[in-house]
């Protein structure tokens, strides 16, 4: 008895030293799964502007954040299952462009004739290919057509009805400009009339650095997204309505690479929104690169000293940029910005306020 | 006797004194009026394309040689009276525009469609103000409407029609698109229409980092300036019919500010000329400016930079560029560019080939 209760003990300590060395095993297992696996990112912006929680309804705020979700879970899908950074980029865009929460595609805003025109952007890092459109009015989604631009053109801009013949070239269905009308913005433009008429004020006094005040308040519409997929690419795009009452064939920085949009995969993918005019005289979407590049800041460093220039210059806004290891910024010096990722280890965030 | 002839020594003496002094104070006063005058420096361009001597007759070359010493002439007399580099910059452009020799204004280059599409653009370094127009088809001097867009809008870019809108609102006079067709420009759209039909070329073989001669060889139209003042202020402006048989509405580098022009008085004033879809992908004005303002580098080391970076990208052509302590660099890798500049020495000098 005594002999057996000494090899019973034996063999349970085995027994007990074949367990952890399992546990062991599986947990050596899970590290090599995890290690090995390139780090994938994305992050989105839905426009900066003059946003508070107290101007909000709960339910306004509700749907924003639930759109933004929705946008950045259909892009991490995409990211998780191989996708590109560029399809990630030009199907969350396409989501954006469809709702009429923002200033993108069906929902931007009115010109000053009264008609929508639209304007965007997308480039990839690798190759440093991009794609433009500005002023574009009966097509559904301008990311698409920025895409195609980029991947079926010699080109890298397009304007206006030229941009609108090359889309039917290549296929695409042509929308009426009611399409895009909301009651919404409707409103807006009709407010924005008025008010430029109580106030009397001339185009001039909205010069780009004149006096504060002068400069509509409103929202600065305007979507935008940066990704990095599993091969290590980055990609960035822009969309937009531009601004409430614009006139004279107005372009903003939305469609101009290198001021709204630019992506190089040896710094950041960059997507901007604001108040256009300043980002194109500074440049900001390269500069953050350049400042990457040749400065060696981080890619926080980087966007934050660029939203200072702007602040410095007079100009509002904020951008969303995404480095090669999956780091994020998302600096803004306006009230809000609607905006959200999900980082390398996939956590999901979405934040509107100065939070 | 003896003594009077002391007394005349010594006189004569004095009087030698006196000659030393007087020249030695000539000569501190001509050093006077020289060390103070602050530097002074204008550069132009004409177009980078595939200029060889042997394909110019010497009728040819001296025309050219003549309209850019012109140019240069008139734009140092501007700035040696103390005139502003921006009022420089725009008058020599118009000069240029107004010479049937140069793709720009007057002698413009066709589009698919047989019409005539300016760009044009300008940025003054001290405030970093810009204007630039796309595809306008009726304003005599596009270079004189970004200025207005610059200082008269509250906007950076307008395009097309409503660019030609602003344009009769700020009193321009419109000019038929007729006045811009010369028969040489449309004996190069035909003849680029032929080799397209007989290479059978779809747009497609035609993309930006495609085959090599896929690419048109013909030159790269496009006339630029950059000023420095005696205030110290830099300022650049470029304009372009753009390319021989372009369609679509695209638009190039040169109405892109940071791509085709940029100027900020703390690193130098730019303006570019080539295949401008790879100088829009590359930014090249702005990335001039951020090689001078984050690595370091100086006008020349930057400027080199940024055209071996568009060459290993694939693409072709130069930049002009001048810094505020009136060093000039021109580098280009194209056969040629039309280019002049006078210097703070106020030496004129005009080249056309690899020299």
């Amino acid at each position: 008895m005594k002999k057996n209760h000494k090899s019973l003990q034996r063999y349970r300590g085995i027994a007990l030293l074949l367990v952890v060395l399992s546990f062991f095993l599986i947990e050596c297992a899970g590290q090599e799964e995890k290690t090995p696996e390139p780090p994938i990112a994305i992050a989105i912006h839905g426009g900066a502007g003059t946003m508070r929680k107290e101007n909000m309804t709960a339910e306004q705020e509700e749907a924003y954040r639930s759109k933004l979700t929705e946008a950045l879970t259909l892009g991490h899908e995409i990211l998780k299952n191989g996708g590109s950074s560029l399809d990630a980029v030009e199907q969350v865009i396409i989501l954006l462009e469809d709702s009429p929460l923002f200033n993108a595609g069906k929902g931007a805003v009115f010109t000053n004739a009264g008609t929508v025109e639209l304007d965007a952007s997308i480039m990839e890092g690798k190759t440093l290919q991009a794609g433009a459109v500005a002023a574009v009015k009966h097509v559904k989604n301008p990311v698409s057509l920025a895409r195609l631009v980029m991947e079926k053109s010699p080109h890298v801009m397009l304007a206006g009805e030229g941009a609108e013949a090359f889309a039917q070239e290549q296929g695409m269905e042509a929308v009426p400009n009611e399409y895009f009308h909301t009651p919404r913005r409707w409103e807006d433009l009709q407010r924005e009339k008025s008010e430029e008429q109580q106030k009397n004020a001339s185009p001039k006094s909205l010069l780009p650095g004149g006096k504060p005040g002068a400069v509509p308040q409103d929202l600065y519409g305007t979507v935008g997204v940066v990704a990095l997929d599993k091969s290590g690419n980055l990609a960035a795009g822009t969309s937009t309505g531009g601004r409430t009452n614009k006139r004279w064939g107005r372009v903003g920085d939305s469609p101009i690479i290198g001021a709204g949009t630019y992506a190089d995969n040896r710094t950041c993918a960059i997507s901007a929104t604001g108040h256009g005019e300043y980002f194109m005289r500074l440049v900001v979407a390269h500069r953050i690169s350049a400042l990457m590049a040749y400065r060696g800041l981080s890619v926080n460093e980087a966007a934050e000293q660029a939203i200072r220039e702007l602040g410095e210059l007079g100009g509002e806004g904020g951008v969303i940029a995404l480095d090669k290891n999956g780091n994020i910024a998302m600096p803004f010096n306006t009230a809000g910005m609607y905006r959200g990722y999900v980082d390398r280890e996939g956590e999901v965030w979405v934040g509107i306020y100065g939070e």
